[in-house]
């Protein structure tokens, strides 16, 4: 469990809203080239690094087979603030879960959870957070969680913005996406974040398909339940895809070496690397948070998402940095109603 | 190490025979619906349920999207006698190891190996095949395991028919990878064999997608080697892609539940009970080798393979049971150039 958790670390205490109702979320139809991105160097150096690995006049030019592009998704997809929205899940289906079950506020986790007590939460650290990870990720089997998140993604909005979290999607990289598949490549999801918690919605969320969404599992036991078997989730990991784990999570699943990744923090740093030391032409990129007023700036400092290493690295390799505050002209889908 | 100690177990004694060359095997080209297949029940039960789910008019109709086949590869994809080819391999390498180190003599395992003395192989049992198996799959990077496999299947030949492995793959079985792709199915490998031993040359042999080939694994370590990330394979298991492990793999990998699953021993009953528990209309085939002639002829007391429970279950459930001898106009694709 520790690795997960770490990874899901509560560090900024976020204040509890009731959900509102938001509208869905629709997917914008690409038209023409990255067009929520600025005419700037990040803009440029995607393209030309498209335009030159698909030519096959050029001596850069990559079979399409070997055009593998792989994505993290907490920060680099979607916003990861001020909590990891996979916490902001589990607390969510803990609260509910004590609704249902009062006896729970025995352990003051739970209580503090629904009283709403974000301090007592906070103060209890990675244990309590932990508690509420394993009592709403585990236990369960893969259908009921699958449901469970489901259920959750469809009207749980953001404490900040008011939107589904589902609508705090990076448009502009949804445009990358839409780009690349268009020249070809395979795109795939390399997260640190569940593999179960995403694949319920980032399928249609992204159009990424759903056997390419790669992320953390807890370890899985084969069971029979009234003489159908399914798979009870344990609370012990069953792989950490982040850090070190992202290469062997894209060698085990892919089986090739992408020449495409996006990260946004150190945790992406090992996939960023194995991608660079791809024999064929690779482009890197790290997605920077650098917008206070549109979605968050912060790097080095951060507890989630930092950007430290990965910055050094990527300055001194000459690595593609986006910077959102100007590099992006809209930053979600939603914006693009309201110009 | 355990459990894929014992998945590759060796039980049966092959005689070592020189290789032979052997001509480049060339998978036919389908024109007709299983046109290897006898017209019997078992070609029926598989057409008939295709044609079934493919017609929006009908109430078993599966949209695309959820048209999810998976193959075992051991005995249903290729020949596994009289050992699995895995393990040939093993034996192959170690013995080009032991050539280019003498001083491994000195472990009888492989001084014995060296000697063709096949007896004192046999002898030292699960544990001489464990150090046979660590140290030709493991301690070296993913890119030289990868190399050495590619080398070995280029030019390997089976010690009964002078055939090289990869020629010894089913061409009925070819004909309906690529009947149901035709019809909209993503055709994945689900295999108790290694998923490093079969990429190398699966993709290529069969026509499937490499990150849709899914295996057994080892653990990995990120390690830097002169300046660039490799993954180093530890002898330590990952992953054991065998009978429980099925059903966690194709949710771990898919992420959706097959509608068509083949395989041919009870490792595979878990996968074919996971796939008969979908919600969708489902197939589950067993191909069982019943041409002592043209192929072997074993099941419910081989070492090898072992098809006993998985038979009574198949037969409990009428599922399709594929009758090698009786079904199959051919075997191997090679038979097809001498009719």
């Amino acid at each position: 469990m520790k690795d997960i958790h770490l990874f899901l670390l509560l560090t900024v205490l976020f204040s509890c809203k009731e959900s509102v109702p938001a509208t869905e979320n629709t997917k914008a139809e690409i038209t023409e080239v990255l067009p929520s991105w600025k005419d700037g160097e990040s803009r440029k150096s995607i393209i030309n690094f498209v335009e030159s690995i698909t030519d096959p006049q050029k001596a850069d030019f990559v079979p399409a087979a070997d055009r593998i592009a792989t994505f993290d998704n907490d920060g680099t997809l979607w916003s990861e603030q001020p909590i990891y929205f996979q916490v902001a899940f589990a607390m969510d289906a803990a609260k509910k879960m004590v609704a249902k079950n009062p006896e729970m506020k025995k352990d003051a986790i739970f209580n503090a959870l629904a009283n709403n007590d974000m301090d007592a939460v906070l103060e209890a650290g990675v244990a309590g957070l932990g508690k509420i990870l394993v009592v709403t990720h585990t236990g369960m089997n893969t259908d009921e969680f699958n449901k469970s998140v489901g259920e959750w993604v469809k009207t749980a909005t953001h404490p900040k913005t008011g939107k589904l979290y589902k609508e705090m999607i990076f448009q502009p990289m949804l445009e990358v996406i839409n780009y690349l598949k268009a020249n070809e490549f395979s795109v795939y999801i390399v997260s640190g974040g569940g593999t179960d918690f995403m694949r319920p919605w980032a399928e249609d969320v992204y159009g990424i398909p759903r056997d390419n969404i790669i992320g953390s599992t807890y370890a899985l036991e084969y069971v029979m339940e009234n003489d159908e078997p399914v798979l009870k989730i344990l609370p012990e990991v069953g792989f950490n895809d982040d850090k070190e784990g992202k290469p062997m999570a894209i060698h085990q699943y892919i089986g090739r070496k992408p020449i495409v990744a996006f990260g946004n923090s150190d945790g992406d740093l090992q996939m960023l690397k194995w991608t660079d030391s791809n024999s064929h032409p690779s482009l890197q990129v790290y997605v920077r948070h650098t917008d206070e007023a549109r979605e968050w700036k912060y790097d080095r400092e951060s507890h989630i998402g930092q950007l430290d290493k990965g910055l050094d690295e990527a300055e001194a390799k000459g690595w593609t940095i986006v910077d959102m505050k100007n590099d992006w002209e809209v930053i979600y889908p939603y914006e693009m109603k309201n110009p």
